[in-house]
């Protein structure tokens, strides 16, 4: 299967100046959260980016992808309608291809290494399964079970002969832990974890036909990605691949502190970052 | 002497996007940086708040300043003609007063009290001294010889009887060692320090005068606001103020990130916020 597009959802309304945000990367360069993840979608391959903004917010966008900002283009969301319904605005963009579906407000930290002991981003290892297997697969972490009100999480169990790969049943958006233990315990997960949405997918357009049918049922209701998965997987294979690797939110409090210091630590400054950690701590000390 | 206005300089063209950062602030609130810096004004007992931007930031400045939008009004600086240029925009708003005048691209933790050990901001220490003095008082900092490169630096000599306020003779921006040792010494100082500016004034007119008439010497020059103090301290009374309080450059390689650390550890979520930052480290190391 081809994955040569890609599309970043940023049109949230909360969520719409996270990308503008300006971090040290793990190489030690300065970029925006935005250049970032356009980094993340390249390096797995992908020649053709779109990204679902506000209405206005595209040459700040532009301006915030820096050098980059010729592989984009922009849809506009009109409405505040939804994750679906933002998918659903790349249609035309989309065609009949498989994409990359990355959201806006998390950073990836790869842990994963090829074989020769090259990092390699989590992006890569999604698609590179997706390429392999020809179908939808999205990106799962095993998650403990307090974090449910916070991720969609899947149902499903282990395909046969495969460390990290699992073939999904359904998708329930933010289970109470009552439906989490009737539906989505997977054998052989650890007691009190789930696989939860690592919020990166590689979809077939199949995902956005179904969408679409979602939207056209109830006109004004907003659009969620969970129960078109959860269609999806009663329709086609569906797999879900356990990444090696972290994912940070960069919209909660403390998001941008937690991410930017991942990162510090995971990169090439993390002696020099630590230094300065020590120093503020000792120099706060003596104050507080 | 009466201070009611304020400036804020945030037209730097590298600078320009560093107050529509997020931090969590001291009191746990989630804020854009601008936010933090109108506060630091406000409890200063100031009014009206000008803010010199590049033509065509007004509109995403006035998102960052959210509900104290209504506070501000905007002056562009179309050309990137300097510090003391930007300064110059804002004559007919200044007038005949006073004003403090504080960067964009810098955050201050205050470490004072007043006497019943309530917490008092920098800017406001300032203003009240200045408000007692009747002069343009600068905050200053001592500052490790080797930080010289980075800032103005004041040469003068402590006022009798007052532990943190120095007679300014001149100021020199960025010094070498050189003319830091024949020219900027302070008596009573730590030996291998300097009063270096802490990005935080007040200001009476005359400085924009001084500066209305170097710009008129040079027209085509950039115009630094050091030199237009050096001859304000010839001209007029003048003082430093030793600020108990730190300052955090935004806009230095991971200066977000130290920001908001420093924030975070004089605040009210300190316990918490340490806590993730050993989690974090402790995720990191068992990885490395």
């Amino acid at each position: 299967m081809k994955v040569n597009k890609a599309v970043i959802t940023a049109a949230g309304r909360a969520q719409r100046s996270l990308p503008l945000h300006r971090f040290v990367d793990r190489d030690g360069q300065e970029k925006t959260a935005l250049q970032i993840i356009i980094e993340e979608v390249l390096a797995a391959g992908v020649q053709e980016i779109a990204v679902v903004i506000c209405p206005g917010d595209e040459a700040a966008y532009r301006e915030a992808a820096g050098s980059l900002a010729g592989r984009l283009c922009f849809m506009e969301q009109d409405h505040p309608r939804g994750y679906g319904d933002a998918l659903l605005r790349t249609r035309s963009f989309v065609g009949n291809e498989a994409f990359v579906h990355l959201v806006s407000d998390h950073l990836y930290i790869s842990r994963g290494t090829d074989g020769g002991g090259i990092a390699r981003r989590c992006a890569q290892e999604l698609v590179e399964v997706a390429r392999t297997q020809g179908c939808t697969v999205s990106a799962v972490q095993a998650t403990r079970e307090t974090m449910l009100p916070y991720y969609g999480t899947i149902g499903g169990e282990r395909e046969p002969q495969q460390q990290k790969l699992y073939a999904v049943r359904e998708v329930i958006e933010k289970p109470t832990p009552t439906q989490a233990e009737q539906r989505l315990l997977i054998p052989g997960l650890r007691a009190g974890y789930y696989l939860c949405l690592f919020g990166m997918h590689v979809l077939t357009p199949v995902v956005l036909e179904i969408l679409a049918q979602l939207q056209a049922a109830q006109p004004r209701a907003t659009v969620q990605l969970s129960p078109a998965l959860s269609e999806l997987a009663r329709r086609e294979r569906y797999l879900a691949l356990e990444i090696h690797g972290a994912r940070y939110n960069i919209g909660v409090k403390y998001g941008l502190l937690t991410a930017q210091l991942a990162l510090a630590m995971s990169g090439s400054d993390r002696q020099e970052v630590l230094e300065q950690l020590v120093e503020l701590l000792a120099a706060n000390q003596a104050v507080a």
